[in-house]
């Protein structure tokens, strides 16, 4: 997530009244121990017990309705990826170094929802590995060294992956070898082809690298632009891009962090979307519903070349625990019918959204695909005036009505409605009008 | 794990002979899956079912002593890890952005193993991350780019971090900001003062640097010096090379990766055997005894240095599942005494294989601390020549024999003892007398 807009809904001890004496002792005991890495979620940090389905459990007793948390995707703790996880665990848990049976058998599912052309499978344990992975394929297989990304991209926090997270940088001057592209924001950049107007960007970006000696290595996308603010139609509009991508001889590298594993509800993955075909697909957070697992998809020649040169191991990568949980999460997602639920009730969700945004100009847009929405807040709809003060001021009142959420975006104003997929309409129709409830306290 | 050891012990479909037809069928889906990136330990490649303490099951019935594998550390399957992972599993998982309870009662028993100056801990997923990290912690705290490292040194797998690893790069040239010292090599290279020689030759590489205008931001080592052959003795020969490198005004990262929680014999961290304070401690393999778990504990003004800029979040580090594991793995460490355990079933060890080099002068060396251990074949003791199809001849017979070993170092002539740590002195015995039949078969 990018700092700017954790830094608008973040604990700070200096600002916040005092909380009770479990909480302060556990407050505390994180500043003793992480120091300033300690950074928590609202202006009161909220001290969790359990969780399940689409729900968590605070030690005070409230329950609140989980409407952010995408990693427990299939739903948290979901007894069935609990009990695959302990009975391997308890069983055999090494590396891939030996045979067993069972990580053949989750390459083998997982590649047949992926186009044929990415043909192997590597597995990480988190998304970052994926993405630091899939940009030395692509530097292996081109020989060049520059990527292009978008303006609030984030994907990952290695060095060279942090490299092409712009968000993670603010204010700062990119490395030269990286060069970052205006999101595809039809809201605030209206134009009639969003496809053309991308592909342009990034033609003239491709150029700059090519120009200035980095060669262009590949084009890193995720296709639901999470952290740019979520920006999903008309779906196809990527298809222009990538033809500019194949065009200059650089790779499409899906990240699919975010919309990967049904969320976006139109298929398993986000890129489906778009009718294109991406050379590698990275893979992390929803993957092993917690358990950390990551993986790599890529085309046989890009991979072979990258093995003659100097190949890759992963000690806890495909380990018999990791692929017990990612089957786990395969069999979920087919027997709970979740891709089928993210396309009901996320156009059901965007559909009373929109309802909401007519009576309450302070929503500007509301945008997404599948269980994955961008809600605009602007403090004025003509001018789109961004107001990342009412999204966290909506974020808290939220937190309040017993609904956890977050926001994204170059601005911080729009909400990131991303609950895990078992979501159902009336989980929706409770946080619409819990929304409505915070909006109706506000200023008109 | 380098990937010229690995050249010699894995398995090649081209020259091997006909395996059945279970095995055969999980290598043909393997290739499907994996592609060239599929690497199998040993000519015949073994298919595991499961594993207890050091013992692991292949499904042919046979039962292997683990002499290998460090991840399993406080022993396969530990019934209290799976039991701490499952229970929590089953309750909360999630990310380190609210509160909750065991995560500081984690760090807390953590720090209190290490030296007061790492005053905060960072936890990632592995221990590339973890190194990635550092990497990234000592080039914001010196404004400097430049690293040194071993000459066989093995770091992990992340861009940033394979550019320190020289193993990984076999024949090619470094990259511009790292420089590469001879290991500290008593036995090839003979001198009255291994500290000495190896301060002496991290004093000229840090010179180098600077006068290349990377500068020196750090010295990136593992105590125990595994992947460049395992070199223990004497202990405190870190010291002059940690003055060295305060000297310089550059950070010391000790990756403990391979030598921590343990495993050396004479207290929790390697580095405490030299005397030596690090400014950064690395952590990963071990730490969660499968479950992917990585860290960095560090000096507050570093952190704060760090966090003041960019910052660090890491989606599934110190998730409540993985402070479980990390607290169970603390407590078999100590409930089971696998510290003690180490220093004495290792010491024993090196005794008896110290014995048996007296007898077959292919042993060219026994060095080690703990229960890791290196035994050095030469096809001559007198000229030391490195003997590495004797080592895979052994590797070979040895699994014949029922027992799991790997080589290490830069000629791939030294077999790297290091079974999980309940590895007891009959362990031992059976292991020693193994390897005194394999020899017996080769040629004086």
């Amino acid at each position: 997530m990018t700092l700017e807009i954790l830094a608008m809904n973040r604990f700070d001890p200096a600002r916040t009244a005092k909380v009770d004496g479990v909480t302060q002792g556990l407050l505390d005991r994180r500043a003793q121990t992480f120091g300033p890495a300690s950074v928590l979620f609202y202006e009161r940090p909220i001290h969790m017990v359990s969780a399940h389905g689409v729900f968590m459990q605070a030690a005070d007793g409230t329950r609140y309705l989980d409407v952010y948390n995408n990693v427990p995707s299939v739903g948290h703790c979901h007894p069935k990826v609990v009990e695959a996880m302990a009975r391997q665990a308890a069983v055999l848990n090494i590396h891939t170094r030996y045979l067993y049976d069972n990580v053949h058998a989750y390459a083998e599912r997982l590649l047949a929802t992926l186009p044929e052309t990415l043909a192997h499978l590597m597995l990480t344990c988190t998304g970052t590995e994926s993405n630091d992975l899939a940009l030395r394929l692509a530097a292996n297989w081109t020989g060049a060294e520059g990527f292009v990304v978008t303006e609030t991209a984030y994907h990952g926090n290695s060095s060279a992956v942090t490299a092409i997270s712009p968000s993670s940088m603010p204010g700062r001057a990119l490395p030269a070898h990286v060069r970052a592209i205006p999101a595809p924001d039809a809201y605030r950049r209206p134009t009639n082809d969003v496809g053309a107007d991308f592909a342009a960007d990034l033609d003239r970006a491709i150029h700059e690298l090519k120009a200035s000696g980095a060669g262009f290595a590949g084009f890193v996308a995720d296709s639901i632009f999470s952290s740019d603010g979520i920006y999903a139609d008309p779906p196809g509009f990527l298809k222009a891009a990538i033809e500019v991508v194949q065009r200059h001889g650089g790779l499409f590298i899906a990240d699919e962090v975010q919309p990967g594993f049904g969320r976006t509800g139109d298929g398993f993955w986000g890129f489906e979307r778009h009718g294109v075909v991406p050379d590698i697909v990275t893979m992390g957070k929803p993957m092993g519903n917690g358990y950390p697992m990551g993986g790599v998809a890529v085309r046989a020649d890009i991979l072979q070349s990258f093995c003659d040169s100097v190949g890759y191991f992963n000690t806890f990568g495909g380990s018999p625990v990791a692929a017990a949980a990612g089957l786990a999460v395969l069999d979920a997602i087919e027997e709970d019918g979740l891709i089928g639920n993210a396309k009901d009730v996320g156009t059901y969700l965007m559909m009373r959204l929109r309802d909401l945004a007519r009576r309450r100009p302070a929503i500007g847009d509301v945008r997404g695909a599948g269980l994955f929405v961008g809600l605009e807040f602007v403090s004025d709809p003509v001018a789109k005036t961004p107001d990342a003060a009412l999204a966290s001021r909506a974020i808290n009142g939220l937190r309040d009505r017993r609904i956890l959420i977050g926001a994204a975006g170059p601005y911080g104003n729009t909400l990131k409605i991303r609950p895990p997929l078992p979501f159902a309409r009336y989980n929706a129709d409770f946080f619409v009008e819990a929304l409505d409830d915070v909006l109706s306290g506000e200023p008109a």
